[in-house]
């Protein structure tokens, strides 16, 4: 049997907190046998929530915490006052080897300085990016940073290309993944400043595989598997497509409603249509993990609901067992 | 009868010229009496092109120009040396004031540097930006700059915002639209160095209605009627917009296809769905004026058809009623 991952999950994190995550959770440990979550959160009400469900007991651990960050919260204030917080216990957990990894759909920004600060970065790692799957026509790919360093150097998206490199090879599971860089132009003379500094670094890169820059209008077709940009862009690329995905559904829901003739359509389209919304539907893909800490760290969306939790909770598994950090540290 | 508009079209720009070029102007210039098209290209290819329409004669005239400037090229250069290609004549058509605008699909590069250049800026204004109009859930948007200024500046931007107001409420009638930084959260706090520094500075401005930070992910909602952004975020958020629904749209209609049941669904909700895919059509919108110039420059998509360049053609005419240039002028 394969070995045992330990998962600590933070209940009370995310605007459907604790009952969406509890039952994320629950759910993680019913489809696969070897993980174990240590579910960290207000006792009594996380109780109260598992008390809902039937699942093997001993794989959900409570981890009974008193403290919460709350999203608007300073962040470095945050990790440093509120040391019985969920997120802090749970990186704990994972920064003395106790979990193998911390899921949390809570305060970004407290995440990322927890990370840093308590799991921290693997040696060599100059900033470690939040680097998320999403969907495509070809299958999906990484973007990576989506949202912790804003400003970054060229250094630094070197570093992201490596990381994201591994990730698709050894987790996705894409033999030498396409990398590229963000760009609003193919030519390589195109670009800002970063872009010009960073392409010909990337191409000189003998570890990836460099294909060049890749337009935003693209990324969606799967024209690259690893994405690479600063986090400001990176974060409205991603956001973007959420954005435009949701607003067409919305549209084309309501434009079926508006007739008879649209609503005996809509009913004979659902199932092939719900096939295609599952596609790219990003929850799918589980959360954007931290690349490039001594632990696994994942980041999922603030309006996770139990699937995005379950699938952020069963991506650990190939994370912990293709061994990524050790490929990233023997890399960077 | 409203005062004539002369507008200059590079017949040789773009991915499908000269052919859907002729027919967008040859369109216009029947939809709209007070059009009159100056239609540059070489002389007997765009007379071929002609003779297959029927158009009041006296609306379209031919410019006859000799060298192409294609998308490859330094734009510098070429518009350096290539004094009698389609675009620098035309932009030489606006600085005479022979006409009020120019029309092209051609070279973005050459068509910045064309218009900064021989165009030449309205006095005070540092830097002229990309201002596409997008469709959104509301109505519709502008996005500035999206591409002509990667690297800007806080001044930059402060200016940007203001243009998009007199924009939006003199060209698409909507009063006191609302202005929003793109950022990659709602807090005042969160953000690059650009957004940071220029935060403040939108919020101290007495002439805009500032709202405060969008994110990517409610533009399609319509959060703002002005977004603002440096061009090289503004170029990804809108090519993602463009990228996003093409892939969804084409998933869909593949997944209708798939079994007869799809298929026939797909007949019943076609007008609906032919419906709600217009809304959300950017070539309904015409190009993107380039604004801050001293006269209009429009620069439609690489990939426009016919029915783009013709709405680019009308777009023109509000420009010059609503005397937006003057309104700048009087802004900045």
């Amino acid at each position: 049997m394969s070995e045992t991952v330990n998962v600590a999950v933070d209940a009370m994190g995310g605007d459907n907190a604790p009952g969406e995550i509890v039952l994320g959770a629950v759910n993680a440990v019913k489809e696969r046998e070897n993980i174990i979550v240590h579910l960290l959160g207000t006792e009594d009400v996380v109780r109260s929530e598992l008390s809902k469900y039937d699942y093997p007991k001993d794989r959900i651990i409570q981890v009974p915490t008193t403290e919460v960050i709350e999203t608007g919260e300073p962040p470095v204030i945050a990790i440093r006052t509120k040391k019985n917080s969920s997120i802090v216990v749970g990186m704990q957990l994972v920064h003395s080897h106790k979990c193998d990894a911390f899921v949390s759909a809570g305060s970004s920004g407290a995440i990322l300085v927890g990370g840093l600060v308590i799991v921290g970065r693997i040696k060599g790692v100059e900033r470690p990016p939040l680097a998320p799957l999403f969907p495509t026509q070809k299958g999906c790919s990484i973007i990576l940073d989506c949202g912790a360093n804003v400003d970054a150097r060229p250094s630094h998206l070197v570093q992201f290309a490596k990381m994201g490199s591994i990730y698709m090879q050894y987790v996705v599971g894409i033999d030498k993944p396409r990398v590229a860089i963000l760009n609003i132009g193919a030519e390589e003379e195109k670009g800002n400043a970063l872009v010009k500094e960073t392409y010909p670094l990337l191409k000189n890169c003998p570890d990836i595989n460099f294909i060049g820059s890749v337009e935003a209008r693209d990324i969606t077709e799967g024209a690259a598997d690893v994405i690479v940009c600063e986090a400001f862009a990176g974060n409205i690329a991603l956001k973007m497509y959420e954005g435009v995905g949701k607003t067409m559904l919305k549209e084309i829901k309501g434009a079926f409603m508006s007739s008879l003739r649209g609503k005996i359509g809509g009913l004979l389209v659902k199932p092939a249509l719900k096939e295609t919304l599952k596609k790219f539907d990003v929850s799918e893909y589980g959360g954007a993990p931290l690349l490039g800490l001594e632990g696994l760290v994942v980041k999922t969306h603030g309006s996770s609901k139990h699937k995005e939790v379950t699938n952020s909770i069963i991506q650990c598994i190939s994370f912990k067992e293709q061994n990524i950090n050790e490929k990233i540290k023997v890399n960077i």
